[in-house]
C-alpha cells in the first residue's frame, strides 16, 4: 500500500484529519513557505496596507494589492493565496472584492475572510455574512468579531475584541461548520478549530482543535498586527497546498511565525515603536527550528 | 455645599474659565487618558492613517477608521471622540465626513477638524469653512492654515507651514469666536486659544491662551505627527468630557504629551526614521509626571 | 561669448548630451536638491504613501499627495514635480492622474511613470501606455516593467522583476526613444537610460546610458522603497530643471541618494525593520560628498 493511501484523492486536502494524530510539523511548513514565496493578492483596509506587505516580504511571501474591480479578478487567478480583510472598505473596493472571492472560488486559490468589525457596523456585517457561502479557506478573528460573526453576539466597539478567546470556542467551531473553513480565533492563545459537519446517522464528525502559545502583549499596541496575520495566513495556506499540506496545518503554522517574532521582538523593544521594528526584523531572520522552538502548539 | 456646584448644569464643560486661574494639571489629563482608553472613530487622509492609529495605540486611546457612509454615522454614535481630517479626501470619503459630524453633533461627541492644506486647495478649503458651522469641539492646524482658515491670508503651499504661529494669534482667535472651538495652531511653540464671542453691552468676552513648549524638529521630518496629533486631541476631549475637565485643557493636553515624547525621541534619534520608532516608544512609556515635568505650559 | 551659449536656448536642459562627456555631479546635485526643498505632488499607490512622504522629507524635499480630481489640477500646476503612480489605482484617483498630467504639462513641471505590475494588469498598462504620449520626463520601473511597458515582453507577477535589468536594456532604449523620457531600470544595478529618436539622413542620434551601482538587496525586503524612489526622481527633476541641469543626471542622482542609504543602512540592519528605520536616517544624515562616495557611476 503507497503512502498516498492515506490521503485518497476524493479527500480535500485541507481535511482537518489528513494528519491524524500527528503535530503540525511547523519547521517544515516555514520552509515550505519561504521556498515557494507565496504570492498574496491582498484586497485590504487602507489603514494596514503598508504593514501587511512589509510582514509578507520579511516572512517571505510576496504581497500584491489590487483593488481595482478591473483587476481584482484576474490578478486573484494567479496569485497563490487571497486576502479579504472588510475593514474600512470603499464602494469600489467591496465590488474588487466581489470578483476576487468568485476568481479565486473559480481558480480553486485559498482565500482568508477576516471579518475586521463585524457586528457593530452593518455594511461589512453583512458582506462578511453572506461570504461565509463563498468558501473561504479560512476564517481569522478575534473573539468579538467571531462571535459577532457566528451570530451568538453583539460584536466588539471596532477592532478590539471585548471577549476572550474561549468564550468564542463554539462560535468558532460553528462558524468553521457553517462555512467550511479553517477557523482562527487570534488572542493571548490563539485557537485553530476546523469541524466538519456531521450528518444524521454519522459517528461524530472530523474536528480539530489546536492551541498555539506564542506572541506578546506588545503586539495588541502596533496596528495591523493581527490584520497582517491574515494576510500570512493566506501566504501560509497558498504554500501549504501546493505541497499538499492540510490547510489547519497552514493556518497554525501562520500563527506561530508572528507570534514567535513576537515573543522575539519583545526581548529588545522599549515600546511599540521598537517593537515593531523587532517584529518585521524577527519575521524574517528566525530559522524554520526556532519559530518551532519558540511556540506551544497543543491539540485539544 | 458640594463640589459639583462649582460647576452648574448649565455651564458647559468647555468654558475656557472653568478652571480659571488654575493650569492645566497635565498629569491628571494623561492619567484621566489612559484610564478611559477613549475610542476615536479617524476620518483621515490616506497617507497618515497608519501612524495615526499607532500613536492612538501607544498614547493609550484606541483607534478606528470607518469612512464609508453607511458606517461613518453609526460609529461616530459611539465612538468617544471624531477626527475630520481633510488631507486627500476621496468624495466617497466626505459623505462619510458629512455623516460622521452629523452624527458626532447629534450624540454630544466631540469632533476635531483638521483643515489639512487649506488655503491653496479648493474642495477641502469650502468643506471646512462650511464645518466651521457644524460646532467642532477642536480645530488643529499650522499657523498657514489657521490663518488661510480665518480668511485673513492666502494659504501655504501644502502642508508645510510658511508663517510662524504668533502671527496666526489673531486668526486663531477669530476661528475660535466664530466656530465656539479651542483653536490649536502647532508650531515651533504651540498655541492653543478660546475665544467667545462678545455681545455689545458685555464686559470682555472670556478668553483664554496658553503655550505649549515641547517637541522637536524633526517632528517635521515624519509624515503625520501633526494628524495624528489631530488624532490625539480627539482622544483628550473624550476622555476630558467624560471627567469633566475642560475642553481646553485637553487640547493643551494632547499637544503637551506628543511634544514630551518628541523632545525625549530626539535624544536618542539618529535622524527622522529613528526618531519615529523613538516618539511612538515615548508616548507609550512616558508616565504622566514625566510628561508634565517635560513641557512648559504658560497662560498668556 | 557667455557661458550661457553652450547651452542655447531652444536646446531643452534635459538633452542627454548637455553634459556631454562630463560625469553626473553627484555632490552638487544632491546639495541643489536639499537647497531647493522640491514640493513632490504625488499621485501613488495607498500602500507606499507614507513611506514615499517619508523618503521625500528625509531626503529633503516637501510631499504632498492630492489626489481628487477637483484638486489635483490645481497642485500639480504649482509643484515642482509630479509622480504618477499606477499601483493599485481607484477610478477616482486615475481622473485625478489624468488631471495632473495635463496640468503638469501645462505648467512645463516634470512628472514621472511609475509603471507598477503593468503587463500582468488591463486598467493599469492601458493607462501606462497611453501615457506614454503625454510627456513623462522620466520613467522609474523595474525590468520587467520596463519590458512590458515597451511591448517587448508579458509582464511581471505583480511588483516583483522576473527579469534582469541588462535584459531591460533594449526595452528601455525603445521606451525612452517613443517617451522622450529618461528611463530608470532599478535592480541591482541600476540603469539610466536617455534615447532620443533618430531621422533618415540623420548621424546617430544623441544617447547616455549611465550605471549606477549602490544599495543592498534588503531594499527589496522594504514596501514601497521602488515606489519611494519615483517620487524622489520627480523630486531631483524639479531641482534640476530650477537648476539648469540635465533631466538624466537628476534621475542618476535620486537613485544615487536612495542607494547610498541603503548601503549605509544595511551596515547595522538586523532585518527589514531595522533597515527601512536606518534607511530613513541615512536618506536624512548623508552629506552630498557621502552620497557620492558611496556610489559607482559609469557612462556606458
Amino acid at each position: 500500500m503507497s503512502p498516498a493511501a492515506d490521503r485518497p484523492a476524493d479527500r480535500p486536502t485541507d481535511s482537518p484529519d489528513s494528519p491524524a494524530g500527528r503535530p503540525v510539523d511547523l519547521a517544515r511548513l516555514v520552509t515550505v513557505m519561504r521556498e515557494t514565496g507565496p504570492l498574496v493578492h491582498c484586497l485590504t483596509n487602507s489603514v494596514v496596507r503598508q504593514i501587511t506587505a512589509d510582514v509578507l516580504l520579511a516572512a517571505g511571501a510576496a504581497p500584491a494589492m489590487v483593488d481595482h474591480p478591473d483587476e481584482a479578478s484576474d490578478f486573484a487567478a494567479i496569485a497563490s493565496g487571497v486576502l479579504i480583510n472588510v475593514g474600512n472598505p470603499t464602494a469600489e473596493q467591496v465590488e474588487g472584492m466581489h470578483a476576487a472571492i468568485a476568481s479565486a472560488r473559480a481558480a480553486g486559490t485559498p482565500w482568508v475572510l477576516d471579518p475586521v468589525a463585524v457586528g457593530g457596523l452593518v455594511l461589512r456585517t453583512g458582506l462578511a455574512t453572506d461570504w461565509l457561502e463563498a468558501g473561504p479557506a479560512a476564517i481569522r478573528a478575534n473573539a468579538s468579531e467571531t462571535i459577532a460573526l457566528a451570530g451568538t453576539g453583539a460584536g466588539g466597539r471596532g477592532v478590539d475584541s471585548t471577549e476572550d478567546v474561549l468564550a468564542a470556542e463554539s462560535a468558532a467551531r460553528d462558524l468553521s461548520a457553517r462555512s467550511g473553513a479553517v477557523v482562527a480565533v487570534t488572542g493571548p492563545r490563539d485557537l485553530v478549530v476546523t469541524q466538519r459537519p456531521g450528518h444524521l446517522g454519522e459517528a461524530a464528525p472530523p474536528t480539530r482543535t489546536t492551541w498555539v502559545e506564542s506572541g506578546h502583549p506588545l503586539l495588541q499596541k502596533v496596528i495591523g498586527t493581527g490584520c497582517a496575520l491574515g494576510a500570512l495566513t493566506a501566504a501560509y495556506l497558498g504554500a501549504a497546498r501546493s505541497a499538499g499540506i492540510a490547510d489547519h496545518d497552514a493556518v497554525v503554522a501562520a500563527h506561530a511565525h508572528a507570534g514567535a517574532a513576537g515573543t522575539v521582538a519583545a526581548r529588545t523593544a522599549a515600546g511599540p515603536g521598537s517593537f515593531a521594528v523587532a517584529w518585521l526584523d524577527a519575521l524574517y531572520t528566525l530559522t524554520p527550528e526556532e519559530i518551532a522552538g519558540l511556540v506551544t502548539v497543543s491539540e485539544a
